[in-house]
Order: structure tokens, then sequence, then C-alpha cells
């Protein structure tokens, strides 16, 4: 794993996500299709999508913003209002989950659209969590759907490429 | 209603799809938030989404190729049975749906890809119809799930301008 | 126009943008098709662009990530970094920008992609000035291409719908 | 090079568009970047790029809707005659392009964008060719845009990876 890679595995950490997290989320999505596909089976794209570098500046940016809101550090207080109470026409969090999803065709797009309203494992804790006083995580759930997204799709793509 | 909306709303009809079965799609995409919102209510913003250009040449082109499909009629017959089989894994179906969601902001897309998981109301019934012999609903189903989406959104957007 | 309206009017201001600025820019992504409009004829896109809330919320977003790390006040110096260098590959501020285009249709899109090559007027002024010391205008450039292409593909589609 | 690889080259060549003009405009959406680059050198991304799936699909259901406009099989006429004027405003050419360039990040979208206004290369003879009689190039500029794009893109992320 190279630098970028680390440094964004520990910024998800300081917010609570591990990769086996996001990883029970990408298993989770492809349930329906392969009933007996661990977590384990999943990691290898879970790490595949932290390697992409839009990925990384997105997962930095989306903490970045979450954090500064967080500590009341915003220049914008209408903006860090909005993310504080995690407006839900906001927006802007589901438009970086997208940058992340699109890089992964149409299917992955489905997948985040269906996670963040099931709000399966680690995003609803993440979005529990976000509801107590002095918490913000607007943009993390939404990344880590976007990357479980992500995963899910691209292991549906090499797995239907492989002919199984 | 203008010209091109009265001929989409038709093609829709031929299709087996109202703009009740639309409205009640939608409705069900905002009974989280709105438990006694009716599907009459949703009406308005169905009709306003289908009112735009850029969904009807969506609406368009999707019926066109279910139909050529169907009825056998494509030159490339790599392309008729994949869309004939309704490959999960095609993904052109998604990508026009999201150029209908896109219009709507990112709330729409999370929409669309709950209900395209959830497949509600005449997305179930579309796309059982479409493993029939002879049935090509690959990408209507999809459309279909796109403009609820897109009403749906609208219709929060709006609402809390409106600040109720 | 309302309060939103005008705390975004404002934020663009004091990034040292106007509404004509914005509008002179949709003006010459027309002047292909309409030699002689007037960059006031497209102010009322420009306007209508801006009252929808999310572009509201990209632009407060975007300033505010510019003026964090123009000031350096980003917990995440590698972010911090990327963004005072206006690294070409970070690709979040072109996510953002997408955000506000695809309201618009896939016309703004493409719109997009030429005025942020070719970098006509208020869009170079920023560009040049974020490559001096202590300016980051790497999100508001794209953020005043995507406004100016969403208003050009708002006023081309309205004006062949009036059947000019 | 797999089958489906080949097939989709060979809808290209029957549609007058080889790997070598997409290469050409790929390497003049990233000549202001590398000045002596040759086409051969983005040979590799414009083929890896024709190897996903999504992009397959894309060709297919491009090249099939010019075909059957061209020769007047679709049921749906004013379909039929938007193709067949290359309608500016018609937008689902753009919607499958933006589907391709997705894939490779924001900095795709950018690239298809300007090489779709500038009409660079083979782009600009399949757009003067679909003004002939009895031609239609509606969708087959944009996907060549988009391909060039997209394999445009990677060539910069890959560059930029090896610190070049």
């Amino acid at each position: 794993m190279e630098n970028m890679d680390q440094h964004c595995v520990a910024l998800l950490k300081e917010r609570g996500v591990t990769l086996e997290d996001i990883a029970e989320c990408a298993r989770f999505l492809q349930a329906d299709y392969h009933q007996n596909l661990t977590r384990e089976e999943l990691m290898t794209s879970v790490k595949a999508v932290l390697s992409k570098r839009e990925v990384q500046n997105a997962i930095m940016t989306a903490v970045e913003l979450d954090k500064l809101a967080e500590e009341g550090k915003m220049s914008d207080k209408e903006l860090e209002g909005a993310l504080r109470r995690d407006e839900p026409l906001y927006g802007v969090d589901e438009v970086l989950a997208y940058g992340i999803c699109n890089l992964y065709g149409s299917i992955a797009l489905t997948n985040f659209g269906y996670i963040d309203k099931k709000k399966y494992g680690v995003i609803d804790r993440l979005n529990q969590a976000g509801k107590g006083d002095g918490v913000c995580n607007t943009f993390i759930d939404d990344i880590v759907g976007a990357i479980a997204a992500a995963a899910a799709s691209r292991f549906a793509h090499r797995d239907a490429k492989e002919g199984n």
C-alpha cells in the first residue's frame, strides 16, 4: 500500500471506519447475487477503490469538511449549520459520493442509492453518531457508502468476466 | 400539455405505464418523510419532469430500443441479445436514467438507486413482464424509476422551500 | 432575491466575481449560436441558476474550501497542499462543478468542459491570481465556469422552446 | 484482444473510425501537457478504455441507433427525425458519452467538453459527413470524443503516478 492509501485509511479510522466495515457493506450489496460471499472476498475490491487518486481526494475533502464543521472552524456559519444539522437537501455530500461511484459505472450508483437509504452497518452507526452534539458525519457516511458501492460493482464486473 | 409531452405520455402508455403508476412510485419514495401524502399531490411534479426536453428524448430513445430488441429488428445481435436478456451489467439503461435524475439533483439519484433495487409497483410489473418471451422492458423500467425519483426529488425541494 | 441568493452573491463578490463576469462567460459560450447576444440577456439565466439550492450549497462549500486552504487552516496538510498548488488531477473541484452543470442537462457539461480549457474572462483572472502566493482559487474558477455553462445551457433550451 | 473488443473495433471501423483516429484525438487533448507525445503512446490507453464492458455497451448502442435512424427503420419518427437532423439539444448522445467519461474521472469529462466543441480530426469528419443525405452520425462522434477523452485522462493519471 502506498503513502496516500495509508493516509486515507488513517483518516477513515480517525472517523471510526475500518476497511472491514466497508467490506461488510460491500458484501451486503452483493448478498442477493452471491449468498455465501464473505467480506474478506470483497477486501481486494475495497483496497482497489481506495488506491484511486480521485477516491483519495474525495475522502480527504470529505473528512476535512466534517471536522471543520464539527470544530466550529468554518467562516461561513450558514454552511457550518447545514453540515452540523446534516440538512437532507444539502446535496454536496452525495455529489462527492457520485464522484467515487461514477468511476465504477452505473451499477455503482444504483448500489449507492440503495445503501444510502437502507443505512446498513457502519453507515447507520455514523449517521446515528452524527446526530449527537458536536459530531458531524454529514460527508463521511456518504463517502463510506460510495466506496462500498464502488467495491461491490467492481466485484460484480470482475466476477462476470471470469464467467462465474 | 404540449405536443411532445403527449407523444411521450402515449409512448409510456403503449409500454403499459400510466402517469398514475409513476406518481405512485414517487409517493412511495416520499412516504418516509410525508406519511399521508397522496399520489395526486405528486402528479404536478411527474408532469413537470415529463415536460423537460431531455426527459422526453430519453423516453423516446428508451422505448425505441426496447421495441426494436423485442421485435428482433436490431442489426447487432450481440446488443439485441443483451437487451432481451436484460443483462444486469449492461449499464446503458441506468446511464439514460441518470440523465433524467441528474436534472433534479443528487437526491434524485439516491431515490433512483433505492427504487431500482426495491422494484416497487409498476417497476416490478415491468421487470417481471420483461422476463417473458418476446417482451423487452430493459430500458423502460429504469426510465420509469428515474422519472419517479426525479419527481419525488422535485417535490421534496419545493416542499422545503415553502417551509413545511 | 432571497436571503441565500444574496449570501452567495456576496461570497462570489468576496472572491472577486460579479454576476456580470459570469453572464459574460455565458455569453461567450452562446456566441457561436447567437452573434449579437448581450451579456444582459443572459443575466436572467445566471440569476435563475444561482437561485437553486444545490448551486448555492456548491458555492458555499467551494468558497469555504478555497479560503481555508488560503489561510492555512486545514488540519490535513496533504489536502491543503494539493489545493494551494491547484493540482491538475485533484478532480474534486470539477466534481462540484458537475453537480451544478448536471442540473441543466448534458449540454451544460459540454459547455463547462470547453470554458474550463479556454479559461475565458474572469475564469482566466481567477486562475492567474490563484498562482500567486497566498491565494487559492482552486474551486472558485470551476464553480464560476459551471454557473456560466449552466446559464448558457438554460438560455439555449428556452430559446429553442420559443422557436427563435 | 477479446471477442467483444474485436466486435466493437469492427463496429467503429464500419462507421469510419480507426483506433489510430481515436488515439490522434487523445494526443491532441494531451498536447498542451506533453508536446512531443505521439499517438502511438496513447494507443495502450485507447485499447484499455475499449476493453471495458460499459464502454463496449455504449458503443454498440450508439452505433445501432445511428444505423437505424440512417436506414429509416425506427418506429418513432419524431426520434428518427431528431437523430437525422443531429438536433443540438437532443442530449442523449452526450449522456451516453458521459457514461464513458465518468469511468475515467472528472478530467475526462472536461476533455470531452473541449474536444466536442473543437471537433478535432475524425470527430470533425464524422460531424461533416453526418450532415449529408442518408448519413446519421449523431451518436458516433460523441462516443469517439468520449473514448479519446477517457484515454487522455487515463494517460494523464498514469503519467502523474510514475512521477514524470
